[in-house]
């Protein structure tokens, strides 16, 4: 009697596949079989790839942008100026404003926005540390800088609001359109 | 000076995923931050998932089914009746048509249909393999089960022709819709 299932390996790489953000059914089966039809150099370097981003990445225990050490480039470089720290959603957000070389402040990366929705709440993000981190008494101004959408504007107006506790900070709004 | 291009083994990873069928650079980044922040467990489990499917699966020598032998489950099967051939796109079609329980020939999977704007033309599809397999003088039918849609109907005309040189061979085309 034939088997009227695909064979092990393949049912598990396809439940793996399909745990991907925006992978459904299909599309995991066009990559696992797509995997299948590649050279085995080919599969093995990305399963290679997967297993380096996790050994030699990890979030910045301050600021959780993207590191290859526990602590940051950014904020382990001590010609940053304390006094700004600029929230942004994603290490992406940090990435494009180092690119324009015009800020020389720190950062703090939420890893993501608050978006109802698709179940992500405050709490999944990195606000608590946020707080804690500018609850040092340091005077400083907080740039919130998430995006111009609506989880990016739902997410400025919570730590806004959260950030009321912490007495010496200066919130601004990152300014987006037409002044 | 901060970097201002993500991290060597990220960069590599996005290369990777944007090998994949329907993987572009924003799915990419959404998929590589994920496995950041997923466990090493989630992470090296994806990993293994790949590199086993290549170990441990291949395509059939003679039918291009999927296999975990050289030679499938249902060719190796004393008790199919070689004298029905069902040819088929891909090697879910095979499973599709097992879970009916109806069919007791063999296959032949082309791992694909022809589609020129996808740049698939039929030397890329297992039909060279079908011809010579028909070839051997034995009195078969050939029932082209591609898609009923315009690559599997392309392909099955394409099929039809090209066995025209296969004597002993009775074409068939699969029903589709009402009768």
């Amino acid at each position: 009697m034939a088997t009227a299932t695909y064979a092990r390996p393949l049912m598990r790489l396809l439940d793996k596949l399909e745990r991907l953000p925006g992978i459904g059914p299909r599309s995991a089966e066009r990559i696992a079989f797509h995997l299948l039809r590649a050279s085995e150099e080919n599969a093995r370097q990305l399963a290679q790839a997967v297993l380096d981003v996790k050994e030699q990445l990890q979030f910045c225990k301050t600021c959780f942008n993207l590191s290859e050490a526990a602590s940051c480039e950014i904020c382990k470089d001590p010609s940053r100026d304390p006094t700004m720290l600029c929230v942004v959603e994603e290490p992406k957000d940090v990435l494009f404003i180092e690119k324009t070389g015009a800020y020389r402040g720190l950062y703090h990366v939420l890893l993501g926005a608050i978006a109802p929705l698709d179940g992500i709440g405050p709490e999944m993000l990195k606000t608590n540390e946020l707080l804690s981190r500018v609850s040092d008494g340091v005077e400083r101004e907080i740039i919130l800088a998430t995006d111009a959408d609506k989880e990016g504007e739902a997410t400025a107006a919570y730590i806004a609001k959260l950030l009321k506790i912490a007495p010496k900070a200066r919130i601004t709004r990152l300014a987006s359109g037409i002044p």
